[in-house]
């Protein structure tokens, strides 16, 4: 869609430069560069070299070779996002984080790890679980997302109803800005007020105010026993009066998933899944604790989900059940990707009490701009992906599903939501920021981002829209 | 201690502008100001003025006004704060936001709250529990302190161990900068990553980055049962493993409350608790959860909690059984008082494992400086309650102290540590920031308080040292 035309070399001089600084650590190659210019949005560019530096100092001379010859310096973990942030989309040098690896320390006794940033997710969950922690966050991408890029975004997952983002289950970072400066926030403690929380500010900045060389990250204790549930509902609004009935309640499911009628009918079609035929919504819902008390929790937790409008309750009991219960949901991606290889994916939020308010809504904008939308999403934070189907067949489609965004957005807003729960702006949603963030949010963002990055080096054109007025 | 002189009165004709704005809601009488120029440490300076607005317009009004002025603006709580923040010893006007009461709208569906920053922590508490919630945050002085203290100094309490601090359990903010723009941060909702995480930034910044004028706070259900234990050890060592295998399980306490040796010294001269003689550190555990599962939790913690070097571990069972173990704990206080009038009252944290050589190391400054030392606080979160217990008859001694305390500090920040766990800097710790927080972080947080405080009129001299070299 935006692909780009490759930008012209750099200069001989600064390749000599950087071909010092990281020897065969910087990929010069058109080819080799190509690997380097994508994400998983439909965007794609040629950056003008590609670094994969393995140490913090080669970072920070990279940031300031940058800065002195206005080099635009893109930070990059695995490319999973889904917004074109680590798109080189006005060239300039991807600095990509994988290689930087040596660090991964478990601390048990203080319930903290310290992390590089190429190290990945499901490196990090492996290594805390011998020692009985793990870390919250858990993007769909987990087996190959890296930390860097986790706290970048502030990815979440499933478990983020119970335990939070990366912003509730970080302490500290350590940083290089856009001066080549290396900054560190935060503590290695629970608690810390000595001066402002930078830690979290750096959190989500979608790699427009610091490159992340180091993390320390606060570590939570392993439940020791786990249960799933299935339940179907015969609306929209009983799933969504047991969505609330089951937050306004002491005992928070470690995931809350949410299918809508469009996503069953979907997977219905894909496969047989045993589902009841008047299904509209679909609940996944998983609580974790201790073996004493679990299967309690579960059957208090089926419960309050059987409220009115509630088909089945399904309980697992075991690993076969479960991997059964989940079949309707893993089912979910593959068969969205076979009816529609083109989609537009949001993950938008809500407050837990508008979901009907808001399905209603798509279903309604769904209907006016003949677009078939599918939703599902982490229902306990209200954040649901929202995915528009197009035909790539019909390219007068575009400038409908544009206008259809627009209105998507318009109603979340009007909700009382947010943009986006975990895929963040990068490239794709700069358009609507305006929408959500007032001129003061906006002007305020803007001069925090020019004292880290006075040079406009790092991911330029990512996150924040241009200012329309710049003084 | 460091009382300052009246300021001159303000200007005639600000006082008019302020009366038209303000009426009654005005304080110029200075019997009436000197009620504002307190906190709760041993600072006292009379305000020029003082404000006591009810609604966010007369905020925005006085913002302007003041920028304009050039007028120093102190927004103030109940002054419970033990750093001096909130005293205007650069003379200006206090704004007191103890009448910003009229919003208290608790939404259990969406587990918030919204909340104007005059309300009480206990206003807040008794209005959520009416719909099974709470809001974790709970200072010693929640009976009194408004929320928007809290936020302002991301105070937190026992609690925080199991459920974070103000930083992990807010949502989003209305705040009035320091140039009198309405900015709101956050969301409604639990995930959001567009743009810039502002609401965090002005959690804990003391009144520097804006006025706080409504906030959307996360709510967690109420758990409906509680177990409370004691413990006692022959040494600290052994209670230090203690909270180590305490925090290295799944189930978290609620509370991990610790005194050190020379704290039970004092309790027992105070009153007779029947602690073991030979108790040399002391632990006071509550956890919390479903009724079903409360008492083989408290089984399995008491377990834990019988590391070696245990003497005792008692569980209560009945209420008054729970008032007589968290006796010695409450005879601390006032044991405090009596003992020593006089005394320096600090709130370091190190990581949880580094307790053992953090009180040992206490206790050779206080042999070194001839100054008792007692400590107590949150140990969950390696959060420490250190007091230096002064001789008011001996004034020679406060030299010693400021050289003990530096040491002090100098021993928490070896150890990994910081500062500051709830307390903030105020004006009380300013000189020791620079031990902790390197130029380059220092320089960043000098530039965000520039943008959002273009005139420097909120709070002046609070929080960040000075810059020695300002450009």
């Amino acid at each position: 869609m935006n692909t780009s035309e490759p930008k012209d070399a750099l200069e001989g001089s600064v390749v000599r430069r950087l071909r010092r600084l990281l020897g065969e650590r910087l990929l010069t190659d058109p080819a080799d560069r190509w690997a380097y210019g994508y994400d998983n949005s439909r965007q794609q560019a040629l950056p003008q070299a590609v670094a994969l530096p393995d140490r913090h100092d080669q970072i920070v001379e990279l940031v300031r070779l940058c800065a002195q010859q206005g080099i635009p310096l893109i930070p990059r973990g695995r490319g999973t996002g889904t917004t074109g942030a680590v798109v080189p989309a006005q060239g300039g040098i991807v600095l990509s984080l994988e290689h930087m690896r040596e660090r991964l320390e478990i601390d048990p006794d203080n319930r903290l790890a310290v992390v590089a940033p190429g190290i990945t997710n499901q490196e990090l969950q492996e290594a805390a679980s011998e020692h009985g922690f793990f870390w919250p966050p858990d993007p769909t991408s987990s087996a190959v997302c890296t930390i860097g890029g986790n706290l970048a975004y502030n990815s979440a997952g499933p478990r983020a109803v119970k335990y939070g983002t990366p912003r509730e289950n970080t302490l500290g970072l350590q940083v290089v800005t856009g001066t080549g400066d290396t900054l560190h926030t935060g503590t290695r403690t629970t608690k810390g007020v000595v001066g402002y929380d930078l830690t979290r500010l750096l959190i989500g900045s979608e790699g427009t105010l610091g490159v992340i060389t180091e993390a320390t990250l606060k570590l939570t204790p392993l439940a020791t026993a786990k249960r799933t549930l299935q339940a179907t509902y015969s609306s929209i609004d009983a799933a969504a009066r047991a969505v609330s009935a089951l937050m306004a309640q002491p005992l928070t499911p470690c995931a809350l998933e949410f299918m809508d009628a469009q996503a069953i009918a979907m997977v219905r079609d894909y496969s047989d899944l045993g589902l009841p035929a008047d299904a509209q919504a679909l609940l996944m819902i998983e609580v974790d604790g201790s073996e004493e008390a679990i299967d309690g929790d579960a059957e208090r937790i089926r419960t309050v989900a059987r409220t009115r409008g509630c088909l089945a309750v399904e309980l697992a009991h075991t690993e076969d059940e479960v991997a059964r219960l989940w079949r309707a949901r893993k089912a979910l991606s593959p068969a969205l990707r076979n009816v529609a290889p083109k989609k537009i994916n949001e993950d938008v939020v809500v407050p837990v009490s508008h979901l009907p308010s808001l399905i209603d809504g798509l279903q309604a904008l769904s209907q006016r701009y003949g677009i078939p939308i599918v939703n599902f999403g982490h229902a306990g934070n209200g954040n649901i992906h929202v995915n528009l189907l197009l035909d790539p067949e019909d390219p007068r489609q575009s400038a409908a599903a544009e206008a259809c965004l627009s209105e998507v957005f318009s109603l979340v807003l009007g909700l009382g939501g947010t943009l986006s729960g975990e895929h963040g702006i990068g490239r794709v949603k700069q358009a609507y920021v305006g929408q959500e963030l007032s001129p003061v949010a906006l002007g305020l963002m803007r001069a925090i981002k020019r004292q880290f990055d006075p040079h406009g080096i790092l991911n330029p054109g990512v996150g924040l829209p241009e200012d329309p007025s710049p003084d």
